[in-house]
């Protein structure tokens, strides 16, 4: 629901958004539909639940989870694992149901990757879907509008890795349409992604100052910022690269941990990282950038400890910045809690 | 910070807070001093910080990091792969230190694991900061005043677990106390834990409705509710047990994954539990209840997917609820968010 009233205010409207979700409350339905958004079932069962409790729209998005059709990866993990998504014999009736009730324009809509730099990965996913386009086209008589391969498309997080040939993918894709869907009589079939990541991943960085050193059985860099900030080295052991502002050709001084305030261990943004000589202090310690922040950053961040989230600062073309969101204070912490009832502990 | 100033909220005042921390902001540990809470400090170097910073308060506690000495369990992981604490022999050195600079009370404090039933476990760490006391006195003559064995007694979350068993484990403590303690002129010292996981864990449920239902490779429950309410499956992998009210006693009708509505795949209540048969529906699916929800539940709940947290109500002994924290509001998902600046992305 946040996501639909935050494309509304960015002003996405109409057919721009498509709203993939999953164990979706009908509330959440009926502001898709009022904002024309087109609406991805997740499930078979979705179908009777949208009609009783809202409508069926003339366009209408089956997910398809392609099971063991399709290898996982790593932050995916395996299809027929997951939640999400129709079987392929579920597609097939439900489109045909889907058109019985009213249903005119369709599309089909897949996921089935996350962070995958390997082009072949999403030329394979496309293939899945031209071939269930046709098999759809073959079985029930419908003709998809386009079909949605879904996100997935990764970022180079670590230096030595290089970011998608999108020469090669764009090629790649061309040749299975050429193969599958202009045979099949479905040209033109629309392609669409939702590669996000890509869009702004490597744009954000979580900027942070090195406040204490630490030296035990490791030598550890404190930072002024958490876990609350960025989660995914904690919670996937993700690599983000780190920079310090001035020192980027400076040789390694040293191997660190350089960690957060949490009080879960997994609250390191490097494990064992050469770095430069970095200096420490709350007021003039280095500033250390956390590089590849731009996703599951911010958006991802948690108050555990009764950390606060960062702010968010825009930097625009001319070379200004606009706080975009300012950092949460300890009464926006509070705000939920019935602070009358705490005298019941006293 | 935010804990500081709930515990002064809640009326919780002067040594009756032991103020645990790493990466510490100076701030922190200013409003530490003005509530007259037990500082307990995490490294070496923050000794000097402290100084620098505010002042060196009559009581001071150190964190020790017992390193390759103890095993570490799996929460926690290992104790020299982790970023917390001082050395053994920066402990020896900061009490001088501390003393020289003013300090007249001395504690020591160590987290050497979480979520451990086993007793032997938490006598070792009892038995490791008793006979790092009679060291300290040794060598420093410093005598403690306590000693802070940190959190980490474990909770049954599986039904086939049993409590830790508390009588062996004060006898056993008992044991290394006139073992260690007595011989070393040390009766009487001071021992404190901060096992908040038993007091809260057991007596938090997270109630959900079962609104959807679904078949595709595996069979699966949706809740209304997701890891922004309760992360410790998709973070840890880890187990709570699920029952259905009125239904306790039925019999497994089929093994399902239990599911929120978060994007990521791991946003599962349960993988593969055996359950009785679960109504589903929007109003009138069956409550479904994850037990052991009370200890790091709503507190380490992210509003990733624009997810809402819940709210909290306390049920009292006369059998009355109260609303402890309420609900999250898209008001509050948006309340740091510079609305005005969405219009430069139209």
């Amino acid at each position: 629901m946040a996501e639909l009233l935050l494309a509304d205010m960015a002003g996405i409207t109409g057919e721009d958004i498509m709203f993939t979700s999953n164990e979706t409350p009908s509330a959440e339905y009926r502001k898709a539909l009022e904002l024309g958004a087109v609406i991805n079932l997740d499930d078979y069962s979705h179908i009777a639940f949208l009609e009783k409790t809202a409508r069926i729209p003339g366009l209408i998005s089956c997910r398809y989870n392609p099971g063991p059709l399709k290898e996982g990866n790593f932050i995916i993990g395996a299809p027929e694992e997951a939640k999400y998504g129709f079987t392929r014999e579920q597609i097939l009736d439900g489109m045909a149901l889907l058109k019985a009730k009213g249903a005119s324009r369709f599309a089909l809509h897949t996921m089935a990757a996350s962070n995958e730099l390997n082009p072949d990965y999403h030329i394979e996913t496309a293939r899945i879907l031209f071939a269930l386009a046709a098999e759809i086209k073959e079985k029930t008589g419908i003709r998809l509008e386009f079909v949605n391969l879904g996100g997935g498309a990764g970022i180079p997080y670590r230096p030595e890795e290089r970011r998608i040939d999108y020469d090669a993918l764009a090629a790649g894709i061309k040749r299975a349409y050429d193969g599958i869907i202009a045979p099949a009589g479905l040209d033109p079939l629309g392609i669409r992604v939702e590669w996000g990541r890509i869009v702004t991943g490597p744009y954000g960085w979580l900027v942070a100052r090195a406040v204490h050193r630490k030296s035990i059985y490791r030598e550890y860099i404190g930072l002024d910022a958490s876990m609350a900030d960025l989660m995914r080295p904690g919670l996937y052991g993700a690599y983000h690269h780190i920079t310090v502002p001035g020192k980027e050709q400076a040789p390694p001084a040293g191997v660190y941990d350089v960690v957060g305030s949490l009080c879960e261990n997994n609250d390191k943004f490097a494990v064992q990282r050469p770095l430069p000589a970095i200096h420490t202090g709350e007021a003039d310690g280095d500033l250390v950038v956390v590089h590849d922040a731009g996703a599951h950053g911010r958006a991802m961040g948690f108050n555990y400890n009764g950390k606060l989230r960062c702010g968010e600062l825009l930097l625009r073309p001319d070379g200004s910045f606009l706080m975009i969101r300012r950092p949460e204070t300890a009464e926006d912490y509070f705000a939920t809690l019935n602070r009358s009832s705490l005298r019941l502990f006293q």
